[in-house]
């Protein structure tokens, strides 16, 4: 049995389940831009059941932000909706874990670290538009560059707090050519499920990001004359809200290396 | 101040908070179909925090029957998102206490009987889209004749469970004029948030429906030749599983007699 490392184009359009099979057997440790291209991959936060109700409603009072695709029974790690034969444990590359508000570890395997009250949520997440935009010829740097990954920022939109959480809105960047500003936008907000249109179209400053180069998540972007700044909510406000909330545990993701679930991006809604 | 009742058709155009107001001075007490039309009408279920993480799971998985509006902090009875300025004990007409799994109890306020921790679900409902179909020129009965409501059935659809909480998918039924069949299912389907298109078009008898005049909420519907009998989850799915649970103590809006938020339905999606 092969244990070489895949080429991403070997998963691009790879099912979902192959891309978590490969994940599981680490030979695909990477971010999961262009990976089974057409189905959502998902931020996965992880707390426990104590904090979980809070959470819940956190998400559902800031939808930009976290629109739900599931949650876990306490201690079930099965995605049931999302992915019924997958282990959020395992399949996933890589892992943050924050104590009473600091990150203080990131794993590769989290079953060592599972417990039997842990409640996992799924959010949708803006790479799950990568077919959508490949399609539409949308030139964004992640999807033309192989090196390219977008940059996150705190911005100054307080998210509507629940319970123990509260935080920024934490936005993703992407530079989208002048022509093509208004295709992007109807595009994307076409799809709520993935963050939907962007939060905020131009000058950064004005959702309180004074330099583009000072990045809280992300690459550092380049500079791309005759573009147009574009910001979305992101996923990793969960880790913001992680940290203000300063709960004794909550687990995440690390940035870039989503879950890949089995929902096709087509469908729009759940149910 | 006059506390003469209201007619329908006074309402119909009213404002939200111009609806609850005459709610709330029991200058309205019937149903609310057709009132302040454009925004989304809400089932309501109230359950004890200790049972709100379990049956929020349960509406996630059942977005169909459940989609979600709000959702309450434990003991607030504002529904922050939906309708700022409202209070869900004074401005529902009409509620039904379940304690052990039986009806126990219907109260026209609920201010005696609310707690500390008890927590509201806001979700959509198909009352939502009756401008979207008068619009459309569909003649459903409960648009057309005073004096009509939609029936609701106990389906031989299972929900997702999540935790305590199981049932059948509870169903509302409309004939739909043959030539219009195509029409209604793509209008309907444009509204997830108000349970989207039908979960069932024919014979009422694969769903497990042996006789439309044996309703289990609603109306006994007339016969309507010409027209082909179409089915949408429904709201009242949390009746039944209050019902199915057996937990101490769930309360709901008495059928028919919604909550009247202030979010507009052509929204189609929260935030």
């Amino acid at each position: 049995m092969s244990e070489a490392p895949l080429a991403r184009e070997a998963l691009s359009h790879a099912p979902p389940a192959a891309v978590r099979a490969a994940v599981r057997a680490r030979r695909w440790t990477g971010n999961t831009k262009r990976l089974a291209l057409g189905h959502h991959q998902a931020n996965v936060t992880i707390v426990p059941e104590r904090h979980a109700f809070d959470f819940m409603r956190f998400c559902q009072r800031n939808p930009r932000a976290f629109p739900l695709l599931d949650v876990t029974d306490p201690g079930d790690a099965v995605p049931r909706l999302a992915a019924p034969d997958a282990d959020l444990r395992t399949d996933i590359a890589a892992f943050c874990i924050y104590r009473d508000g600091r990150l203080t570890e990131r794993v590769e395997d989290l079953r060592p670290h599972w417990r039997k009250d842990h409640v996992a949520f799924l959010t949708g997440c803006n790479l799950s538009l990568d077919q959508v935009l490949i399609e539409a010829a949308i030139p964004f740097p992640h999807l033309t560059r192989d090196d390219a990954f977008p940059a996150q920022y705190r911005a100054s939109i307080a998210c509507r707090p629940a319970g123990v959480f509260h935080g920024p809105l934490v936005v993703s960047y992407r530079p989208v050519p002048e022509h093509l500003l208004l295709r992007v936008i109807e595009l994307t907000s076409r799809y709520p499920l993935s963050h939907g249109g962007p939060v905020h179209v131009g000058d950064p400053a004005r959702i309180g990001i004074a330099d583009l180069a000072n990045v809280d998540w992300g690459q550092v972007p380049r500079e791309e004359p005759g573009t147009v700044p574009c910001f979305w909510a992101c996923g990793i406000t969960a880790q913001a809200a992680a940290l203000a909330s300063g709960i004794p545990e909550i687990i995440t993701h690390a940035p870039g290396h989503m879950f890949v679930t089995d929902l096709a991006v087509s469908d729009r809604t759940l149910g």
